[in-house]
């Protein structure tokens, strides 16, 4: 029979994780612990988050000190703007009108993964910054996943595809 | 510039989905919520939970009439094995020894998934019933998601799977 092994050896990973995840100011720092958590455990280098963001120990546990967490007042358009010319494709996680699957988009490795506001999703001023959107396929009530469950599928996904 | 749709009208699946999770009695009603509401945005139909699961609304949200939660005073080997003669594939949720990495494993239509415990996992007395075992690959700290975080990547790769 299989035998539990909690807290196994991670995945080495060749180089740094190169997907960089930007939080807008959430309502729930309860929703970004758990996106600082779900990060870590996908090997995640640095998260961008803003506003009153402030981590919850207990939900995010350990993460170690290869997560940076890079405060701002904001995410604005010039931050993004400075992530491309650095060579990062902007992508956005949101349901739009022209938004790629999620399991058939193909990630770059160079990913600037923008999320959305629980409520408000992502607001329209950094929607027109982006390169491309994916969401995820829907198949039922209430159409929408959790903001923090969303943004660790996305990350569970680039890691699909890029386990280098 | 792409343009938000909230609640998209979502994928019409040419069957019920054939996927059933199994939840253990778990520490927090918090985490089943949030199992219930992935759940229903990946159409699956039933969810077995034990103990004295409570379905916070809220967490939730509506899952439609579609999702039948079935309520079980454990999740018992017995149980288990009723739904393996009924022809479902039983396949576990857990690092372990053996467990398959998540993206590799080719899920039968018909899979009976079990999940772990938060603190406990999946117990050895669950565990010398399954079929086979899946685990998320781990790049970092903590080395382990949240139940309900590893719940909602373990169906959404299902449905990237199973399309239909």
């Amino acid at each position: 029979m299989p035998v539990q092994i909690r807290h196994k050896t991670p995945f080495t990973l060749s180089k740094p994780r190169a997907l960089v995840v930007a939080v807008p100011p959430m309502h729930s720092n309860v929703n970004l612990s758990r996106i600082v958590r779900a990060a870590g455990c996908c090997g995640v280098r640095k998260i961008i988050c803003c506003g009153n963001a402030s981590v919850n120990a207990k939900i995010a546990r350990e993460t170690g000190i290869d997560l940076e967490i890079e405060p701002h007042r904001t995410l604005s358009p010039e931050l993004i703007r400075k992530w491309r010319e650095k060579g990062w494709r902007i992508v956005g996680l949101e349901q739009t009108d022209r938004s790629f699957w999620l399991h058939e988009y193909a990630f770059p490795e160079k990913t600037f993964l923008v999320v959305g506001n629980e409520r408000l999703g992502i607001l329209p001023e950094i929607l027109r910054e982006l390169d491309d959107v994916v969401e995820i396929p829907m198949y039922g009530l209430p159409f929408s996943h959790n903001a923090a469950t969303a943004t660790a599928i996305a990350m569970y996904e680039y890691c699909r595809q890029h386990r280098n």
